[in-house]
């Protein structure tokens, strides 16, 4: 994953996925978690990804679109309802999820 | 730390900070760390804040406040500053920060 993710000036929408983790079928887990961002890449108004978890088993996804109405497709998405499902109820203990609204952003130098 | 962080009803701003931590000063990078995440509590619309780092380096901060204001008077004070030349001078490869506005969450129900 090219991490941060390259994206265009604002203004653009984001969803922030803070979870946390159970101990539970990690192989599962894994495949799912790249079967939907390579779903994502596919959806329109799709503009990045930039996904981390620690060893605590706390991560945050954020996931950059280019309006609300690209982040309501993507949630109706019946492959991701079936992801979100298994999410609830087998692999996270706990989660918030946030939509926004990305005003401004700055990047380092180097990344340029 | 409480993650994910228990956040007001929006509408609230976050900063997403992206970044690639190099291999150096492991024991001044968390230090630091754990000493901005304290300060940050201190500040006038200070709402939460929540942070994962994978084993590839590459880490998520996300901090939630009440206004933009609030988030520029973050950015300046003067310990930060100082955290944030140390961070483009020692700690990170590269990074990204976006300011945003905060305009719909939902939670698990387990969390609640």
């Amino acid at each position: 994953m090219d991490q941060p993710a390259k994206t265009p000036s604002p203004p653009y929408c984001a969803v922030i996925f803070s979870s946390v983790r159970n101990a539970d079928d990690a192989a599962g887990y894994a495949a799912m978690s790249d079967r939907m961002v390579e779903l994502a890449r596919t959806m329109p108004g799709f503009l990045g990804v930039e996904s981390a978890r620690g060893p605590d088993g706390f991560g945050i996804t954020v996931s950059y679109w280019d309006t609300e109405e690209h982040i309501r497709d993507w949630r109706a998405h019946a492959e991701h309802l079936e992801a979100q499902h298994l999410g609830r109820t087998r692999w996270y203990d706990r989660y918030t999820l946030r939509v926004c609204k990305v005003e401004r952003a700055r990047t380092s130098a180097t990344e340029a």
